[in-house]
């Protein structure tokens, strides 16, 4: 675990293939990540071939990373396993509420950065990309996700291509804190985010944007209130579809 | 993370503390796991507390690790800081809605994992405490969170005093999906659940609770249908409660 302080997300990937026995391997070490009543909530497809990846990155935005990696993971909370076995086995089974996504969506993302963790002490790298909550329904259609299982986390991997600078990271002293909530005056806000908005990079990437400040780049470009409440209702609406509301 | 092949939970802690600077470093450490946008958004509430730790019990379910574990750290979905950072640099924030809290809880769930798997090791011990889900708005009175800040994982941590057998896990072969979702016909349930329900521990188990099936033992005690759906409920409207919904 010594390589996460040097971890970074890897976006160029080599041509190198990615062995299919050493995938299997560090999909079934990571099945030792904590899970609810053991029952593993969670599902992975993989995505080797070159249509289904052309087919994946359109809901991706079209990251270049889902085509340009050897191999893309699509991680999913997953009760349908569960529920067919219950079916199969003189059980009644209750897992199509919002309680049982969440403990589902949670099985599957501690599996899925377990996964990372040992990935990546193989020298593997690995882009984690957050749009997959952005586009649920695209992927469930893409993937054939049935009922009960929803897509929570994509991972694209590969051997890696490039070397970038490590992102900044906030002081552990911001997101501590000990016994009860502290909350946030004017003034922490000012010390904990000083160094994030003094680095070059984001001083630049700020001018670029026409911005007055770094959390306008958020706000107003990256993600909008707009964007996230058209979102939060396709979210809802795929929840809905896949039997969990 | 080798010894995530030896992996097993603790729930029984020695009296030796953990080293505050130990605690620190690993959570500085986690901080490497991906983040949306680099917001980081999560926190944790770090419990040392007796007061606090017997009025963190009956939320979840009264189970002994809570009192009995040196430390306790609640994992909690963050968008409050990130809010105020924005407010205070004339930006306006858009993080209400229910894709900011999954963005968030996600967040905090890889966080989380990231730093199991770093505690342990260091030869740590780790209980993963599912019941934050089941009573949300008792955890966020107790610990004072406030609107945009939704607790979603609680892990008690300790050196261990206690080596348990390692729990079965279902072969890879039933969670990996080649392409497309490979859905499961009663004889891949038959071949995949044989050896967990073979288990002498597990035929005992249904035995004891006088059930006919391991899945009537879940479906019927542990998880019921009538208990997701009183605590679906109670989880929404904690989602409410902090502005998430």
């Amino acid at each position: 675990m010594k390589t996460v302080n040097s971890r970074r997300t890897i976006r160029k990937y080599s041509r190198k293939i990615v062995p299919e026995n050493l995938l299997r391997t560090l999909l079934e070490q990571a099945e030792r990540t904590p899970t609810m009543g053991n029952l593993q909530l969670y599902s992975v497809v993989i995505t080797h071939d070159t249509a289904m990846k052309a087919k994946l990155a359109p809901p991706h935005f079209n990251q270049p990373m889902v085509e340009g990696a050897p191999v893309v993971l699509t991680f999913c909370a997953d009760f349908r396993r569960t529920t067919l076995w219950a079916e199969n086995r003189k059980a009644a089974p209750g897992y199509d509420n919002f309680l049982s996504f969440l403990n589902a969506a949670t099985d599957a993302l501690l599996y899925c950065q377990t996964f990372c963790n040992l990935a990546e002490e193989e020298g593997l790298g690995t882009c984690f990309l957050g749009t997959t909550l952005y586009n649920p329904r695209a992927i469930i259609e893409v993937l054939q996700l049935p009922r009960l299982v929803m897509p929570v986390a994509t991972i694209t991997l590969g051997w890696p291509d490039e070397h970038p600078a490590q992102p900044d990271r906030l002081p552990v002293d911001s997101l501590v804190h000990d016994e009860t909530y502290c909350d946030y005056t004017p003034d922490r806000i000012d010390r904990f985010y000083a160094e994030k908005e003094n680095l070059e990079a984001n001083r630049h990437f700020v001018e670029l944007n026409g911005k007055e400040t770094l959390a306008q780049v958020f706000t107003d470009l990256r993600y909008t209130k707009r964007d996230n409440e058209a979102m939060s209702a396709g979210l809802l609406d795929a929840l809905r579809q896949q039997g969990f509301l």
